[in-house]
């Protein structure tokens, strides 16, 4: 009786710590609806809760139903091109998913379920010689392992403690990845209709096939240039993608005349930014989108349409959507020139620097280009 | 030194139960990105951790810059009204999210500042003696505030105990709003802006404006009768609102002829479901709505088209539809015909039982209108 009150006190002191440790994990793993980002901060919070090397996260791959890599941490990059094999290990898949169970393995060497496999490395391609797996599950249904590896204090021992702490995590763990891929699987969803539908009218132009898709590439590699933040970029991705959404409303013999328009059918033909933007209109929050649409044909000499804005009263989504969209122009076949060569494209845009184009945009653009030369192959 | 012992041991170990709590509670809230159910959740559970009788959620209006009630439980109807203006409450706008500081008051009507108030209720209106509020914030930010009410157990006081439980859980709440919030805000845009091109191509047809969306509407009306899942309803959501979308492929001339079409534009106009269906594959997961657009004009006799798909092999997405689709166009002004009233328009539908349409879905579609003609009514 003398001794139990005083260890009752250090071992409830030590699961306080612990739930305290994981509340605190819980939080920040659910903080993000990125996956990525979610994926790295549930390894490097598990490898600092565990004071360990390297940690590496798999989920279940629903069509294929067998374990891919999502992130690991704390690997070389050569590393990390073997750890993809540990998804596949017999040992991981029949004792931590299957049997939803977690596993420690002190010495991967000595353990003789390991000495039974043939190892897909040697000790110098993979650096683990303990870890530590527990299955993610929701709702009964393993979605993934955790597997934290190489203990970093003396001996690299896994305790049954560890296992525990990583258990009570794994249900928090399992729910943040989830959430987090429900939110990318609905933006995928998302762009992938936006672009589907932007594609059908695209196909009324007979000479503009895959036009706006390039150009919401272009234009976010000119954003990408100019550190736009995330949230302007994916505003900016919207605006450009739906940038000529507008020739929907634009009779189908004035889009599909091969020869030069009269002045009253380019008058018609140059309504497109306008009648796009009424077709937005409807859209929450389309005042984000709304300008990129209006603007990307003005020039920052005041000769563009509609509005006839000059310089910096154009904006800036406006200012770069125009530089992605004549590249495109340029580059592609249409009823009045063969294509350019992208070099040719450049020098051409050059030469509209301070009258069609801004030129802090333009220094984007050629910046890219040399940077990233493949985005720009058409 | 005597006493400090077994008094350490019973107070870490209620520290330690609750951080149990929390963690459980936490993974709950953050079980799921329906913003409805997450708020639902959140009061059940702090009703539960805490005893009371009622719980109140109120969310910052980014736009109005106040609390809005998102969500009550345990009040009657009547009452619920009355919390709304919980919000409106200086005390708690200046003491919980101004100074971002959780407040107890135990006797409302003994309270000095609220002797001070002129409350907008009287006793029997709002049946709120004692509550403890707290902020929820993300990054410092306050985003809303939890409100329990009326501790259960005699003398109906909340302690500092309460609040610390509460004030530790308040983070993971926020963070488990605010994910549902963006997923919620995701869903939004996506649902505008596929409304928003599909009302451009509906304008292609002068006959048929806003036509998709009702049919989104009255096919999801039929779903909901049939008791179909909320992962159903959604594709069927999708697939009714994109139904008519390869008309964008139709020639304009032939969408707005007023008179009869010959026999070869009739055969063009019936390619719009397979136009349709080859827009909308390269949507991700896009088999799950290719059905409902492919079948909207086959019968259940095997008259229709493209497939002559008769009875059950047609999906009952593309049944669904076809009932929603007749509905409007009978209801609306078309080149072919003035527009009938919604009685007409159940009983053509009716003529066309096991014919053109399947008994079942026509059997939801009218118990739908008897239950909720507002629905139906154009």
């Amino acid at each position: 009786m003398k001794e139990k009150g005083p260890l009752s006190v250090k071992r409830r002191y030590r699961q306080y710590e612990a739930a305290k440790i994981l509340l605190e994990v819980s939080r920040v793993v659910s903080s993000s609806l990125d996956l990525d980002k979610v994926a790295d901060l549930v390894l490097k919070e598990s490898i600092k809760a565990l004071d360990s090397d390297h940690a590496s996260l798999f989920l279940m791959d629903d069509k294929l139903k067998h374990l891919v890599l999502a992130k690991a941490r704390g690997f070389s990059q050569d590393e990390e091109g073997n750890i993809k094999l540990l998804g596949s290990w017999e040992v991981v898949n029949d004792q931590v998913v299957k049997r939803n169970r977690p596993l420690i393995v002190n010495d991967v060497y000595k353990n003789t379920i390991f000495k039974k496999m043939r190892l897909p490395f040697s000790r110098e391609k993979l650096p683990i010689k303990s870890f530590l797996a527990v299955p993610l599950e929701k709702d009964e249904k393993a979605v993934g392992v955790l597997i934290v590896s190489n203990r970093k204090r003396p001996g690299h021992l896994f305790t049954r403690d560890d296992e525990k702490l990583l258990l009570g995590l794994s249900n928090n763990i399992a729910i943040a990845l989830l959430n987090a891929k429900l939110y990318k699987d609905l933006k995928d969803l998302f762009l992938s209709t936006v672009k589907s539908l932007v594609r059908a009218v695209d196909a009324k132009d007979p000479y503009t096939s895959g036009h706006s898709e390039r150009v919401m590439k272009y234009s976010l590699a000119i954003g990408r240039e100019l550190n736009l933040d995330e949230d302007t970029l994916e505003n900016l991705g919207l605006s450009s993608l739906l940038h000529d959404v507008g020739k929907i409303g634009i009779k189908e013999y004035i889009l599909a005349k091969p020869g030069k328009l009269s002045v009253r059918e380019k008058r018609q033909m140059e309504e497109h930014p306008s009648i796009g933007v009424k077709i937005v209109e409807t859209i929450n929050n389309s005042q984000k989108i709304i300008r990129g649409i209006l603007e990307h044909h003005e020039r920052v000499d005041g000769n563009g349409y509609p509005g006839h804005l000059k310089g910096r009263s154009i904006s800036l989504e406006g200012r770069i959507i125009a530089v992605a969209d004549a590249f495109d122009a340029l580059t592609t076949n249409r009823p009045y020139q063969k294509r350019h060569t992208e070099k040719e494209a450049i020098f051409e845009i050059l030469s509209g620097s301070s009258v069609q184009f801004d030129t802090q945009v333009i220094r984007a653009f050629v910046s890219s280009f040399s940077k990233r030369p493949h985005i720009w192959q058409v």
